[in-house]
């Protein structure tokens, strides 16, 4: 019988909504030490909180996130603020001796990331940050293909995050919606929204990244602000390409845009090995490409792997061969490994300290576009 | 504040499962006047039933279903059941006045399908079939389109259902895992299981069909059987296709097999209009393709469309546009339906009624097969 | 230093300039005993004629096609007529001892195609049929892969030819552009002009068909005749699908339609064996789809083989991987293995002969679609 | 009646073919006021070029170029030879008054490419570069759509042209056959081969580039060289990454490499623009991938067009719709347009001078993965 793992979940939003999904349906597909529960759910509206937490079945609520952390019957606290929030809240879970979920990116930056990272070591706390996209089954599968050896030597790694919801200039910024283009509440644009995605699934599957040479852009220059009701400079990046090296020696560019029509929520990877080559992409997040050179030449071509079977990553929990799952089962894959690392004591990745490194990433981009150099991570 | 609506559960496998995720997540995410309990399940061998009680939360649990249906908390019986048990319990249920949501196909034939429905209509409670690909999202927009005209008239439909897991001799037939390969339980091989679903959508989408000429193949003609553990003839058709005309004079083609080497669970659809044409497959099953002649003839092609955004069928409910869902979503589409239809007085489709035209076609099919006629259905 | 192949051409229409083209290619990119040289052009319309033989270099016209038989320097004639003249001048040419490459379907049904048959065998003349899908590369290359043993036994065989440009009702039928809608002049519609090329591929790759049950369709009854200006009924099938058992107890399904709206020529064919699966379709000629079950179950998928490299059929003599071929190079590979064949003695096929087995085949689906039965082959 | 054009070429490697093959065949399919006569062909070895000009019908053959300027019979020079000669042969071709057609790129750098420049404009001679893939349809049909507005203010260019054929140690340099890989002949690697490409559809799509930073990488330092017989440093970049701004504001990214396991000559692009996108690859030409925001929501997605219809760039000079041409046919469009642009006197592009621009991107790349700075254009 699993034992309880009681949740405090900070916000209601996008992403309140898919860790509580992920909370309620771990436990009906995985069999784990600790189920959670959904024991408090924490916004300052105390309307939009009751609906939430009804919505969800939570048992209760808090408007105060300070509140929630003295809590004693809360185990966990879920980050799920702007991202101006993350190292406030962070210190003081981690100071209450709570384990924290952070969503990403970690920080404001790396010297933020680097005293939230101090602090849940220091405390000895269960720490990760929700970046999603590496339990998607097909990423885990290129990680194993990369991790049995099958690429060979690393030449190339590329990456885009591509979306085109912002290109309209009728679009306001800030405010609960659309704190994503306020640079307060962000920090930056599709750097540390998108492509610090592409950032920290490149550091797991191909290693740290050495240098960078980056450009941003910011196409619309000013936008109606939710919160002060007047027209104001958009100062986050619309735009981000970077160049880069890994310690590997093997090349990468990187690209995320907010401006590329026809691109909902475009993630892209593909990595080109000695041997053999993977490409996956977001919209189709249920199959891998692989291509290996050792087949015969022949029947040589792109395979289209139907990541749907039992022998690969997480998918003999779910259904039979051919029947794929979504985007949200990321999450639930997600919270399975978080307490499988809590109960083996080997803490599931990423955690802040690896988190940090992708902050240190989307640091030097910043830091590169702004000064037209290439800058070492 | 929505009203529980108890379910009782026949059965604990594949379905089983499918049908309780259901359950559980339909409250989340959509707004509904009932919200599904999971009161009871039921099943012979009481350790099963306890463990799937257990994982997925039902309250209490039976081992008879008569004794299920007599209880009085009990307000919605679902038939997880292989197909030869699906009238007497429906025959059941209806004179205790349950709803009744039974798994496909209806029935062993369509003889029993007609005692069926007129067993729901004089105890006039709500029934429905689980043809969920209705509800892929996909497929519901190819409803819309066609509905709105778009298509204008219809000149071809073809439709596959091709999978290659029975092609190994050594796989044995029968018994919990393997009823769906036992004529006894299953009725048909092909048919039944797999161009059922084809023809409950050819139905939905273009009307009745006329006639048919069909032919069945049966590969393995001997398996061992794991009930009597004797090799014992195999009689189920492992693969079945047939010609047809539709009422609307569009021809058809369709084919179903277990022995398409390469193919998981792929069901396919085109259909062919004057103005427009649509395709649609379950491996991607969030893509709709779409062709309209009244395109700009140099800008004319057919369109992959992805169909997560929010003014796309039930996809307002889930997650942002470029974010895909799952094979499991249509069950709980299927279950909101449902509980809008008994809400509403409309009762949403396919209802028993529905789902018999669609037994007629699939005994039309077996009848020309072995007739080697053309047969009406 | 290659010896003269001297080319009587009748007919200067669409295919009159795809095998003029491969005439006057073929020596540029394949190392043969025999160089194409175009001797004379023939058609009754002297202007015509005229522009045709100046645009592709022809020496000679001759406007009566008996003349062109006649003459002694014409070692190749070449039937590029309406389907109504292709027994009458063959019997003629193979008399007079000429060479004879035919365009498809070899005759108007299958009693004058036997006659075709004899008068070749008994004259001694290289005769052959211009299915030039046969010498797609990837085609070629799925001959060779059956050919080697790697699918297994075959269960399913598919193939389509899909159109859609006769769905107007403004298109008259008949004269020099449109005589494949005219029934006098074609024999039959789409069973004839597209079916025949899926059947004479099928029984390449498959083998021999034993029975048939067929359907056709002529969705649009009358259109205007351009020979008699009168609105007149159309004879020809403008659909036709069938089912089928081929002799080494595979199943298939064929369809061919001009009224597939979104397909231009979309003629594609899968087969299904044991081990592996193969796929490939018009529209992307250059690619074959290969799915091999024998690969590591995690990285199994189906791949997309772009059929470019010097180790693939044909591909030596063009350019270096990743760069394709396009439609109108089938007919340069079938001009090649023509002039090989007559080189080494082995004729290259379709033979006549050969080509008589596919039209027994037509006529058994006409026959069947008439009949409402199956029919065997 | 078209008046003779005569041309002689200069080398015989696969440039050589690419260019015979479509002076032999434009006449066939355009009608023009110029015929291509292939009057002689030139190379060192004069056993190579008399077989070469055997094959493809020259009448004549020279081992010196200075010979075959200086011929009054000649009027086209056309040059095949590897870059380092370019320059040489450019100017002395146009002190003679000859028509020049240069292979691509242009020179070894944009001041020999200005030299060359003067020299045609002073001379008065027609000049073009064989930057062929503007010529793929659906290439020029995308600069179609971009020319009719239908992309609206353009956000994004990417690019990317990936091969793997160089990843073996064992890969020798230098010589005839690998003449690409030894700097001296070549004077860079994948960014005068490659790039070159991508970059003069980008200028000619989206206009003129402004800056750009650039990386470039050997991956195997030495290798055996066919000229030396000795292992010598590789001095040209086997891979080249960089990004850009355009003078429209717009952002770009460019990669090539041989390095990139899977593709064989994977040339890429794509263009986002505010109402609608495009994307193109050279693996299927034929395609064009079109995205227009425009569209109704519900059926809005990427469309693939398949550029073989008549009312399409070039198409209707070829086959039928369906009918797929290949990558020899831009060669053809090349000589057909060059042609056009004699009779008509307004030149068709790129000239020399247009080239020169490419060829200034160029350096500048080159010039920034050596400074590691943004360089200007």
């Amino acid at each position: 019988m699993a034992k309880p793992l009681n949740i405090g979940m900070i916000g209601y939003g996008f992403m309140g909504r898919a860790h509580s999904n992920a909370y309620c349906t771990v436990s009906n597909f995985f069999d784990l030490e600790y189920e959670p529960v959904l024991k408090a759910a924490c916004a300052r509206s105390e309307e939009k909180v009751k609906d939430f937490a009804d919505n969800w079945g939570y048992q209760s609520i808090e408007t105060d996130w300070r509140k929630l952390i003295a809590r004693d019957d809360i185990d966990v606290i879920d980050i799920c603020t702007p991202n101006n929030l993350h190292r406030e809240i962070a210190l003081a879970a981690a100071a209450a001796g709570k384990m924290i979920l952070c969503e990403k990116p970690l920080a404001m930056d790396a010297a933020e990331g680097e005293e939230m990272c101090e602090a849940v070591e220091k405390a000895g706390v269960a720490n990760m940050v929700w970046y999603n996209y590496r339990r998607v089954p097909a990423v885990t599968l290129a990680k194993q293909l990369i991790d049995e050896g099958r690429l060979g030597r690393i030449f190339h790694y590329r990456s885009n995050f591509l979306q085109d919801w912002t290109i309209s200039d009728d679009l306001p910024q800030g405010g609960a919606a659309l704190w994503r283009l306020d640079a307060e509440a962000a920090g930056s644009g599709v750097t540390g929204d998108l492509l610090a995605h592409c950032i920290d699934t490149a550091i797991w599957l191909n290693g740290a990244v050495k240098d960078v040479s980056a450009m941003t852009e910011t196409f619309i220059k000013e936008r109606m602000h939710n919160l002060t009701g007047k027209v104001e400079p958009v100062n986050i990046d619309d735009a981000c390409a970077f160049l880069a090296h890994f310690n590997n020696d093997s090349l990468a560019i990187f690209e995320s845009t907010r401006y590329a029509r026809g691109h909902k929520a475009l993630y892209t990877l593909e990595i080109n090995g000695e041997h053999a080559s993977i490409a996956w992409d977001l919209h189709d997040l249920h199959r891998l490409s692989y291509f290996d050179h050792r087949d015969d030449s022949i029947v040589r071509g792109w395979r289209s792997v139907h990541v749907t079977d039992g022998d690969m990553p997480y998918m003999d929990k779910w259904w039979v061969p051919g029947l794929q799952i979504g985007y949200e089962h990321s999450f639930v894959h997600h919270v399975a490994d978080f307490i499988e690392g809590v109960a083996s004591g080997t803490p599931a990745g990423p955690t802040f300290r690896d988190a940090l490194e992708t902050q240190k990433v989307c640091d030097a981009v910043l830091k590169s576009a702004a000064s037209r150099q290439w800058e070492n991570v």
